[in-house]
Parts: C-alpha cells; structure tokens; sequence
C-alpha cells in the first residue's frame, strides 16, 4: 500500500480514481450472446452451458429432487449459520415496509402512494470456485418480503450438471420460486426476454463478471430494470490512534482477498497505527490462502495520513466508498459527518465481515463512487409506488382554475378543456 | 382510434406493444456533442447555443437580476395558480419524509438506515413551443425539500438569449440554486461532466426530445445516475357504463394533444359509452389549437371493449401505462386490482390534468411499461440511503461463529480471519 502524507485537496479527485473499466470491447461479444438467446430460446442456453461451463444437461430448471436434497448435502452448522443471518436480514427488511399515509393537499383532493411488489425479478448469482450463497440471502430474503411473485434464480451449472447445495438450500429456504442451471450474459438474456423454459421477468438484480455486466447495461438500455451499475468491491478505513492495528489489518486484508481489482484504502489521523498496521497485515498476508490475490489488490491500495479528523472525513466523502469502517474516538459523531457511502461500520468490533454475512444489512451495495447518487438494495428495490388520487367534485372547483390558468400558460388548450368541461357542467 | 372488441389474452401483448423507438442512429450525433462539452468546457456550450438555439449569449447563468426580473414579467393570476400548485406538491413530498429506527437484529447487533440528500443534482426543463415551467415544480420542490445543495437547472434560451419568465419565476420561488442557458444533449454533458461554469453532478432528471433522452443513457453508462428511462406519455382510461362521455373524452384529448407520438387507450365494458366518447371527441377536437397533433396521435390509439371488468383491469395491467383513469362504478374496488400503472386517477372529477399540474403527486412518471418495475419520481429520488451498523463486543462473540462458518464455506478465509483476530482477543 502506498502512503501519501497530506494530499492537498486538489489532488483528491486525482487520488481517489478508481481504475477506469472499459467494458468497450465486450459489447459485440455479449450483444451476440444476448441476440442468440433473444432468437434460440432454450436450445441456445443449452449450447452456452456445454461452451462455457462444459455441462451437458437433459433440463435446464432444478428439480423439486434436487431442492430437497440440497439440505441433506449440506454440513449442520453451515445450516445453521445460514438459518442465524437469515433471521437477522428478514427482521432488517422486514424493518423498511411502510404504508403512505392518504394525504388531503387541499380540501377535496386526496394523494396517496401505494407499495406494490414487482411481480417478476430476476437473480443472478454467479459460479465460480466458491458457491456466493451469501448473495442469495441478500436478494431472495427482500424478494420474498416485498411480495415478487416470480423469484427467478439463474446461475451456472458445475461440469457434473448440478450446482452447489449451499446456494439450492439458500434458494429454498429464502422462498425463491425457481431456479436455473445458466450463466454469464445468456443467463441475463434468458431473463430479459424470457425462454421457453426460463420466464422473463421485470428487473434483474445480482453481481457478476465484465460479461454479465455488460449484459445487464444492455438489456438495461431495452427497458429492464436491473439493480445498480458493478464494480469491483471497496472499502475505506477511518481510524485514529485508538484503532486495533491488527483488527484494521484484518479488514482491509478482508477486503483484498475479494479479487485482484479489489479497492482497499486507510485513511487515518495517526502515522503510528498506520505504521503497525502495515506490520500486522504482513503477518496476517501470510496465513491467508488467498494471499496472493490480496497482495496483489494491495499494490493499487492507499493510505492516506492526514492531520485534522474533519480532513480524513472530507477526503472519505469525496471517495464514496462501498463499506467504511470508522475506528475512532467519536465514532458516532464521525458518523453523522458522512454524507457519501455505501454501508458503514462502527466500531472496533463491527467488522465489514458481519454486513457481508449476517448482521442484517444487505451487501449489494454501490461502488465505484456511485454512493453518491445510488442506494444499495433495500426492500423498496423490490417495489415499485403507485401515486393515486381522487378529486371531489368540491375538489375540482377548487383546484381547477389553477389548473387551467396554467395549461393556458403552457400552451396546452387540450388540458384546460378537460378541467372546463367538468366545471361548466358542475356550474 | 380503432376500437378492438374481446380480444383473446393471446393476443394482450401484440395488441398492446408501443411503437418502437429506435434511437440507434442518433448514437453517434450524441456521443460527439458529449464530447464535444467534456474536451471544450464553455467554448463549446457558446457554440452549440448559437448552432441550434440562434442564441448568441456573453454568460451561461441567469443572473440574479434575471431572476428578480422574472416575476414582474408574468401575470398576476398565474404566479398564483403557480403559487397554489407548489403548495400542494410541497405538501404531498413533504409527507413522503420518515426516519429508519434502529434495528436490534440480535443482542448486540444494531442496524440502521439513514437517509441524505444526494449532493448535486441536475434538472433539464426542455424549450420549444411553450415554457415547462410545471416540470420545474415537479423536480425542484422534492429536490429542494430533500436537501440536495446544489439544484442545477438547464434549459435552452431563446433566440434573444433570455429564458421565458415563468420557468425563472418558478425556479426561484421553488430553490433552484442556479440556473444555465443551454439545453439538449449539450446541457445533460454539462451537468455529466462540469464545465468551467456549470457544476457537474450525480444525477440528473427532466424530460426532453430524443438527443437528451440518448445523452442521459450514454452518461448513465459512464455512471452519473439518471431519473427513470423516458418515452412518448400515455394514458388508459378504464370506463364503465357510469362513466361521463365528455370527460372521457376531454381526458383522452388532453393526452393526445402532447406529441404526434403520444398514447391513448380506452379500455371499456361498455359499448355505448364507447360511442359516445367517440361522437364528443370529435365535437371537441375541433375546439383545440393542436387539434392536427392530437388527431394525429389519435390515429395510433386504441379502444378496447371487453365483457368482464376483471378482464379490462387484466389488460391494463398487462400494459401498465403511466396514467391510468379509473371512470366506473366501483373506482375503489378497481383500484385495489391495480398492479401495474405510474400514477392512477380516481372518478370523474380527477382528471389527468390535476397530477400533470397541481394536485400534488408527482407528474414525472415511468412510460413505456416500465411501470411494471419503475415508480414515478419522489422525494426518495433525491435521496440515498446509507445503511449503519454497530456490534458490540457481545453481540461479535454472539454472531462471530456464524460469519466465521459462512465465510469458510464461501472460501474466503480472510473474512473469517477478520471475526478471529477479533474474536481470540475477548476469549
């Protein structure tokens, strides 16, 4: 990690940039992709999982065997690990519903919103050496709370044709309705336009690779919702002297070992716990198995060391980071400070491990610097609020001179005429 | 307007499908103004304002002296019709506010949400014929009571150079920070990407004709958040026999009157209604100044008689337009079937044009289907969410071994690393 001493304001923007993803030369290759599946259907799909994945399969859905299975296959504290965060998100969500109140604006004219589930998502989660049941607590749990009809999983068949218990027991015990063997960008295309065997739903949430990503965008462009823009995790770590070096280490080495690309920064007010900590994450580095990838996120990660707690905050604002953790004093009132992030975490003992588990939280969250205009999921991502309203027929004339005086003004007779016609009549 | 009787649900998504807006070819139009203004700054902002607005300008912002100016310019009965529509819109925003609680999800672990206004946004009031001064409303008043600090607004100037007083007006007694005089795909690269004058921001909102509605899509890409994708504006109105023919027919009208591309539907139970909105909407059209636009739009709308009211509440959810009016006898009970629609209407006294201009509910709505995933803006739009959480060293020691487990299975010894380091320490 590079250390930078009091970086001058105008260098932040310099300094804070994340390296620019050009996902250009993946559009053609994932455009074919999208038109194949748009045009073959399930055949399609078919000949993607023998390209990509090398697996051959007679059906494409899991099957009700399989779900049920899944269970068996899997080790008990597992289950019951997976069981614990998944009270902890569903009470957290559950947290967010609400109802809007019926509001008279004036006398005779009532406004509400109402909340009503998107009936159709998508999920994506995506393969790799690891099975990511943990994505799937946090997207079918508010899912299934909101109230979606249709929770659609996708994602990618191991060589053998089957996938992981851990992700089918996850899928089942959080309500998704089903699940598909795909992949990559043709599982995205599945979901947007439907096959014969996959439906097509209404918006698509979920991580993935460049490919998927792209895919998403694209589908995006045609009219699908999807969840938030990718990028590669991050977190930021606001400490002072009164930090845990090693427990800092730990959760900046947390943050690395996610992948090559990933963002890890310390900002601090204190050059002697920036000191120990890059002692302890040297110690640490080494018991890891994924210590080369975290060595290698290392090389593009920064500490910045700054005098004054209100600078480090500033800087942490001008940043946006997916997770921050603030280590300080005055943890609460660093807290009220932050105006742009993802998730924080506070306190020594409030590791961005528990957000990305189990504490309630969800951990589909925004990076790249779109904190600062993006929300990460919540329930509400799973619903869409209907603006409803009736007028009285007091309402009307009340209201209806303002409303024509200004149609008039935008030069739309059509509009005016709508309110004149009631009003002449109620005369 | 073709009347359709009973068609087959085979048939709904055919029948339904609006045209196709293929904005391919501006693609490359649109990327070389964006840029254009990114390479530029100013220079090129002064130049596209005499290119396609004839306005030769000596500075891009409105200044103070414009603003005071504004109200004197306009009449008397329209600042209060103005006056009058900001309350209620202020009113319904304002109620749209709540707090998160904190949540325990389990001793020791508190989860919270924060809400906070997105920093720097942008609004895009188009020109043209008449001055959208009711858009100003709808953006301006949830950004204002949102918190945003920087409400940047553009829009194009006239030949002369000046803005039309009712935007200006409008802007300053709603809290636009500042206002430029530039518009099209021009103004949406000025606000993506800052110039000398005009700040950049996070997110942009407004409406506009394709060259903005391509603009705002290539940018979202590069990541500044953009409202909701944007189409021609629609209506359904759903009537029964207790439906009056002549408001009907108005509402349908004052749709229609928008653009050469607006769409119109008419979903009814009733055949004799059906033509008596026929035989008043061409009494009435002939009244209307934009009669040739509304007549055009006409041409591509549709009337659809069915038996069953469920089978006409089906169909409109099945297109989820983003108006919906609701004429008939059980407008509640209909109301409660809704699924799919931007903003719904409610009896005979609550034309459209209330939510266009004043009634309180947002006019800013999801076209072209989206409503199936998209909400109209509110005052969330101008919000993001942050969530917060604090574990306190019993609530690790409680939770610690279920991320620990996950984390193992998900391969990612790091994050199990990160709750030990914690973890060995309170043993």
């Amino acid at each position: 990690m590079k250390i930078i001493t009091e970086p001058s304001s105008e260098s932040w923007n310099e300094l804070l940039t994340r390296p620019v993803i050009d996902a250009g030369f993946l559009e053609s290759t994932v455009k074919n992709i999208l038109q194949r599946v748009k045009s073959g259907g399930d055949k399609a799909i078919f000949e993607f999982n023998k390209e990509f994945d090398q697996a051959t399969l007679s059906g494409l859905k899991v099957t009700a065997w399989e779900m049920e299975q899944a269970g068996n296959l899997l080790d008990h504290n597992l289950k019951e690990a997976i069981r614990l965060a998944a009270q902890n998100i569903k009470t957290f969500h559950a947290s967010q519903k609400r109802e809007g109140d019926k509001i008279e604006t004036m006398p005779g004219v009532t406004c509400w919103r109402k909340a009503l589930p998107i009936e159709k998502v998508g999920i994506y989660i995506p393969g790799g050496t690891a099975p990511l049941f943990s994505t799937v607590l946090m997207l079918v749990i508010p899912a299934s709370l909101a109230g979606c009809k249709d929770i659609v999983l996708c994602t990618p068949p191991r060589k053998d044709g089957t996938i992981d218990p851990a992700i089918l027991f996850t899928a089942q015990l959080t309500g998704a309705t089903e699940v598909y063997k795909v992949g990559g960008a043709q599982a995205i295309a599945a979901m947007a336009y439907g096959t014969e065997s996959i439906p097509q739903v209404y918006k698509i949430f979920g991580p993935g690779n460049q490919y998927v990503t792209a895919a998403k965008q694209l589908v995006a462009l045609e009219g699908v919702a999807i969840d938030m823009p990718a990028g590669p995790s991050e977190v930021a770590i606001l400490a002072d002297g009164s930090a845990h070096p090693d427990y800092v280490a730990a959760d900046l080495l947390s943050q690395a070992e996610h992948g090559v690309d990933s963002q890890v920064m310390l900002v601090s007010t204190s050059k002697s716990l920036v000191k120990k900590v890059k002692e302890s994450m040297e110690r640490q580095l080494n018991t890891l198995p994924r210590k080369e990838i975290a060595a290698e996120a290392l090389k593009n990660s920064k500490t910045i060391v700054v005098k004054q707690r209100k600078t480090a905050i500033d800087i942490i604002n001008c940043y946006a980071p997916e997770h921050l953790i603030i280590a300080t004093e005055k943890n609460e009132e660093v807290a009220n400070e932050v105006t742009n992030a993802g998730s924080v975490f506070l306190g020594n003992y409030t590791p961005e491990a528990a957000g990305d588990y189990a504490s309630g939280t969800n951990h589909t969250l925004p990076t790249n610097g779109s904190a600062k205009a993006y929300s990460g999921v919540s329930l509400e991502s799973f619903l869409k609020f209907i603006t409803f309203q009736k007028i009285t027929r007091e309402g009307i004339q009340t209201i209806g001179p303002a409303i024509a005086e200004m149609a008039v003004a935008e030069q739309l007779e059509g509009h005016k005429n709508a309110i004149s016609v009631r009003l002449n009549e109620l005369k």
